[in-house]
Parts: C-alpha cells; sequence; structure tokens
C-alpha cells in the first residue's frame, strides 16, 4: 500500500507557502504490538498547523523533515488495542498522510450514523470549540450583543449559528464583501463587519453603539484590538485563535491592553479545547447534533480533494478563502 | 481664606512635567446649599492623575483650566447635609486645592481614630484595591506563586504583603537595586526583580521556574509582557494599572495578547476600585486594619509637604521614586 505524506521542508521566516511543505512517498507502515493502523478518510486543515510550524507551542515547534501533524478522521484497518476494531471510525492527530500508525491513546471512536463531513465540521474538533467558547467560556445570555471574529471560518461560522440560538444579538467581522454578505444573509446575523475596508473600530462602534457584552476571536491583532475597543463596560473577551496574526509581520501587540481592560473592566480568556474531557465533549456533541437535527445549525465545509491539495488548502485557509472547515477528502 | 488651586495650564503630549500644572491663588469658596465645605488635610497623587490629563478614560479629558482633580482626605467646616457634620474626617475626590466646596453624595465618612496616613495608604484607594486584588480578582489560595508589578508602589507594596499573609509564594518587579533590595528585605519576598536591567521575562522564569499563578499587574507595556510570558498554564492575571505606560512613548501594545494567553488558556481581568461598593470596602478595611494591629501589614507612605508640591509628587511617582503611596500632607 502506497502512503503519501507530507513533511516539513524548511520553516516558514515569514508568510507560508508551498515550498515549505515536500510530499514523500513511501510504503504504509506495517501493524505492530500496541498499536492502531489507520486508513485516514480526512484530514483538516486548521490555522494551528501554521502556529505549528513558525513556533514552540503547546508542541514544540516542526523542524524539516518532520510529518506534518494534523487532526483527521480515519478508519481503523488493523488494532490490536481493545477500545478499537477494524472499521472502527476514529478521529485524532494522524498527521497529513494516507495511512498512519498510531498509539491507541491519541483516538477517539467515532459515531458511524454521523457523516463524515458532520463528524469533522459540525462535532469536529472546530464545531466544538465554537460550542464551548460561546456556552462555557463566553456564558452567553438571551438579548446580549455578541461579536464573533473569523465569522467565516470554521469555528466563528458555528460560533455565531450558537450565539443566535442562545438568542443574542450576533455581529460578525470577515474579510471581503461576498463573504460578508453571504454571512448575513445565510444566519440572519444583526450585522457584519468587513474588516478590509476602513476603520474596523468605528464601524463596531456604530453597528453596536451600546458595545458587545462578550466578543469571541479568532483573529488576534488588529481585529483583536477593534474589538476590544467596542466593548461595553464589564464586557468579555474568549480567545482561540490568532488566524490573523500568523501570515502577516511578527507580532505587533495588542494597543489597548491593558488600559481599555481597566477602564472597562473586561475580562479575557484564553482556551483550548484539549482541556475539555472526552465526556465533556460528548455532551456538546449531542446538543450539537440535536441543533442540526432540528435545523438550527448548519457547518458549511470548505473542501479539497486527495492529500496532494493539503498545503494548498491551509493557504486558502490563511488567505481567508474559506466558507466554513476547510479539509481534504482522501 | 486663602485657597490655593492646581489648574491644567496645558495637555501633556509626552511626558508629564511642571509647565502642564499652573497654580491659582483664590479666596476659599463659601457653603452654599446642599454642599459640604471641606478643609483638605491630605491629597493623593496616584498614576490616575496622569490618565486624566492624557487621554479620556471613565471621565472625560481634563483640559486646560480645569482644576486637577484628585482623591484626598478633607475636614468637614461647614455642612447642611445631614450625613455630615463639621468637623468629620470625610475622603472623595476632593481636588488639588486646600479647600473643596462639594457635594455630599461624593464624600464618604471615615473613623477619625484611624492615623490620617491609615487612611490614605492602608485603607484609601491604594490599599483596598491592593486587597481586591488580591484576594477577589486573584483568589489566591496558599502555596501559589504570585507575581506583583510596580511592588514598590501605593497598590504593589500592600499587594505583595497581603500575598504572603496568604501563604503564597511572592515575587515583586521594581525598578532599581535599591528599590528591589528594601522590597525584598522589608517583606521577605521570594525574590524581586529589576525591570531597569537586563531581560525581565528570562528572569522572571529564572526566578519561578513553574510559571506563575497570578500576576497583579499595576505596570502594563513591557513589564506586562515580559509577565504573561511567565505564567503558569491556566495562570491568572490581575489588571488595574498602567503606570509603566503613562510617561513613555504612545502605547505599544502588549505582545503575546492573546497568543500565550490561549496557549497557557490564561484569563486577564481589568478593575477598578469604584465597582465595590462602600460596605464592601468597609469590609475589606476592617480585615486590613487587623492586619495591621497584627504586626502583618505596613503601609508606607511617601509624604511632600505643603499644596506647592503636588505636581512634583507625581512627577516623583511617574518616576518610580516612591515607596509607598505617594501624597501630600497640606
Amino acid at each position: 500500500m502506497k502512503n503519501l505524506q507530507w513533511v516539513v521542508a524548511s520553516t516558514p521566516q515569514g508568510k507560508v507557502g508551498l515550498e515549505h511543505f515536500k510530499l514523500v512517498e513511501g510504503e504504509a507502515p506495517v501493524h505492530a504490538p500496541n498499536t492502531v493502523l489507520l486508513r485516514n478518510l480526512m484530514v483538516a486543515v486548521e490555522p494551528a498547523n501554521a502556529v505549528w510550524m513558525k513556533t514552540k507551542s503547546y508542541i514544540p515547534q516542526l523542524m524539516p523533515g518532520d510529518l506534518v501533524p494534523g487532526f483527521g478522521i480515519g478508519e481503523v484497518i488493523a488494532s490490536d488495542a481493545g477500545a478499537f476494531s477494524v472499521g472502527d471510525i476514529v478521529e485524532g492527530h494522524v498527521g497529513w498522510q494516507n495511512y498512519a500508525l498510531v498509539q491507541p491513546k491519541i483516538l477517539r471512536k467515532r459515531n458511524k450514523n454521523v457523516p463524515l463531513d458532520q463528524l469533522m465540521g459540525l462535532v469536529g474538533i472546530s464545531g466544538i470549540t465554537s460550542y464551548y467558547g460561546m456556552i462555557e467560556i463566553g456564558r452567553v445570555r438571551a438579548g446580549e450583543s455578541v461579536l464573533v471574529s473569523a465569522a467565516g471560518g470554521a469555528v466563528g461560522n458555528i460560533a455565531v449559528q450558537i450565539a443566535k440560538i442562545a438568542g443574542c444579538k450576533v455581529f460578525g467581522i470577515a474579510g471581503g464583501p461576498d463573504k460578508c454578505a453571504w454571512l448575513k444573509d445565510e444566519y440572519a446575523l444583526d450585522g457584519v463587519l468587513d474588516y478590509k475596508t476602513g476603520d474596523l473600530a468605528a464601524a463596531l462602534k456604530a453597528a453596536c453603539p451600546g458595545g458587545f457584552d462578550y466578543f469571541f476571536d479568532n483573529a488576534g491583532g488588529d481585529i483583536l484590538e477593534a474589538g476590544v475597543d467596542a466593548m461595553k463596560i464589564g464586557g468579555r473577551i474568549g480567545l482561540c485563535g490568532v488566524v490573523a496574526q500568523l501570515d502577516g509581520p511578527p507580532d505587533q501587540g495588542v494597543r489597548g491592553v491593558p488600559l481599555n481592560l481597566i477602564l472597562k473592566r473586561i475580562g479575557m480568556q484564553g482556551f483550548l479545547l484539549s482541556d475539555y474531557s472526552h465526556s465533556q465533549r460528548q455532551a456538546a456533541e449531542d446538543v450539537m447534533l440535536g441543533w442540526a437535527r432540528e435545523g438550527k445549525l448548519k457547518a458549511p465545509m470548505h473542501l479539497l480533494h486527495g492529500i496532494e491539495q493539503t498545503p494548498q488548502a491551509l493557504l486558502d485557509l490563511l488567505a481567508g478563502q474559506n466558507r466554513g472547515k476547510a479539509a481534504v477528502l482522501l
């Protein structure tokens, strides 16, 4: 069995490009004791892929020659681990490759009755991140004004819908008139602001003069700065991404931190989905799947086909070209 | 009765200097219905004085000709307000002047049995801010590692002692070897880092390799940035001042926000003492006075004499020359 794998060719100094990846062809791994062998079905591309290449984070920075790590969904084709049997559908950090030989502890069994794209988008890591970002970190309540950045992206897209379900007034930030118009119509948002045109802080204040109660930010940089400026006194900010900072110049810092946080008594909380247990995630999934069945929640996918397309899918994502979850179907 | 008043001469563009203040001599105000006439005994100088001159905050930016507002303690010399009688000692925003004619609602009656310097330092706005910053916002617990910036200042100085009383390992940041040595000896701190020498982030990591559970920041800017870098996963940051940013170039922003907050799941909370009610403050005061009686809590004062000295006292404060609460005795 032929295995195509993406490895790091070199460390990006500035913008991530195709030249930083190399496709390597080899044999699929052979099953070994205490492991699970997977055929990968779909791999995600995420802003985190760029973070891992550019800096040390919760994992060491990637080095040339390293397999590009990435979240994905696979089918078990060999296993001697009691928890996983041939034919099971599992998720985990399986890497950008066709076949993966992994430790059972990194895998999580998924429900075969849920379609693959829903497993990846609606109740995959980005969908559940949206849930926690809005419900647990944001604690949004009906009537509150909620702002979501990167609202066209995998997390933001679901987050705006959850805020709507919670009865909030919901505003999004996205890039470009087409994406903004799509978001506003598709999800009946109360306002969508285009960060590519004019003064975002002024536009936010005009759209919601009373200020935002909660800002769920996945962008960082200038977008976070503008959002801080438009918060209400006592407002809350949830942080789980920096997509606006990944392909730009080195971190310029967020002005207004801490002065605006003090003057407006704002709380800011960073979080990662990995802090939630599998059982907590299952509870969130059940709620999300229920909303989807009732037609309240959609999870659009930005799908490319074939492992060869994976780096391009990441570049598309970093350029803001995706609507919803970006992934590659193998 | 002669009244000396400090008014704003001009708006500072960069560093605050004596040229931005003008001393005006006039007659003391005459008591009018529904007011309280005070003879001011002591006025505070605070970083907030510089904020109010340089920018809009929770009050409009000060304009040339405005009386310099400021917190102070006075004695009632005329009153027709039921809550206040001649001879009462009161606190409030009485301004940089010898006599103040004010609305009764801005005043709070103080206990005459507490010495004036304790009313200003230990249980004045900075002391109580320290209490809330450490106990309510910080929720510090015995055994935690706590970092306090501007540790030689009015708030930080009390804050390190409260953290010690709570059983924490306590580290301070201050400027200059003398102040650092004084802090370390005076309060038996576990470490004091000099922000004026070398790489503060590296020094913080060396002093507390496991990272800080709580960082109570009154500095902002580069000091906040270094502190964020040295936090533990799941750490908390309380924000209530920006003294390091007040006399420097325009806000450069804090790098590592939001990425480090996300990767380390850090929560940051801005607060102001004005959000706490008088009865909440009284409860905190009783605790603080108890600690002082038991010899556990000291509140050094940096006192200048005569209303003429007030702008100079502010400049000393902005230059970091005070140890403890800076105020002017009239």
